[in-house]
């Protein structure tokens, strides 16, 4: 039996949390035909990554933000797979949005955070296209939120 | 006969609007097979509406900001469907983009203005996956903009 | 034989750039059935349009960045559509992002810098819909960033 993808992720060095509840009126996930639209998700610890890249949080900082909301996303992609890799056909594109000073240039950077997640827990299937921005604020006060498009096998 | 989309926001309390015209060089809305892509819309009353969450606008305002904004992509739904509730088979997606302050952290409460809108509007084919943001400047100086991705019936 | 997209280009006084190489991990085009997904792009000349709208840059600038972002997207259609014009059945939607100040109002004037070039290379199947907002800061400090959706013949 292959690996799941919370034993991948475990693998990896990292920890899938629980899938989060919407803090309001909206879904995590919504699919259609193939495509999974997952919802922008913030870091799992969100106290741990609170203010703005440039100001109060540096580019490891950033980079760490941006994993734990791809991780959020991750598990939302368990829980509609039941766990199961082979089911994501493709991560199909990543939106970052950093919370971030007007004149902080290193987007990719953070935004890496998230990519190399999924490209380590799926590898060619986990390869996106992307749109990093820097914002002006951002749910609770984090410093990274991610959105995605996943498509799945039918 | 079954009640139209501007009935039932009637009912309900609202008014829907005129369908917006592209103040540039766009279109309001553009079909791909069942998927609806709605061009960002910004509240229909716009100077009812100008300004910051955190500085110039309350929580109150945005929100009514963006239910405001909502109304009007309904109108561009409606325009489609001429009307027809039962063509909307799913409102897949929104974009929430409002004007904030550096240290605004409502952006969920904001966003579901829009939100209840739909799901109050189509039930539960108005639920919907949501990413909501706090950015530096909108067009015309307007509090919210929100834009969308909603399923059709083939 | 037909006019490619980079003669096109040319015709109207504009220079097709190469595709640019992703500076991060992920990927800058991705097909889903015939939907092609572009990656965030800026400008060309980066370094011609650092700053944001309503401080350094000035409308035209900001024009100019757009559209010269808009060619960077049009230098991947052409790479996967071999510069193939009728390949390209619509151009779905774009995103475009632009660093602003607070008080900056004219996004649509500076999307249009992209929106323009767009509805000239392909005429109505360059037409699209549109979400423009006003985000802090962008990767390199550029003042545009704009992504694509485009539908692919099949």
């Amino acid at each position: 039996m292959s690996e799941t993808i919370s034993e991948r992720v475990l693998s990896l060095g990292w920890t899938l949390p629980p899938p989060s509840s919407p803090v309001a009126n909206f879904l995590p996930t919504l699919r259609v035909g193939n495509l999974l639209y997952i919802a922008g998700q913030i870091p799992v610890e969100a106290d741990r990554y609170l203010g703005r890249l440039g100001a109060e949080l540096d580019l490891n900082l950033g980079r760490s933000a941006a994993r734990s909301a791809a991780l959020a996303l991750l598990a939302h992609i368990s829980s509609v797979t039941r766990g199961n890799i082979s089911m994501v056909r493709q991560v199909v594109r990543l939106g970052v949005f950093i919370a971030a000073v007007s004149d902080f240039k290193q987007h990719p950077e953070v935004a890496n955070g998230a990519s190399d997640l999924f490209v380590r827990v799926f590898g060619n299937a986990g390869r996106h296209v992307r749109t990093a921005i820097g914002v002006a604020s951002l749910p609770r006060g984090v410093a990274v939120e991610v959105d995605a498009i996943v498509e799945l096998e039918p």
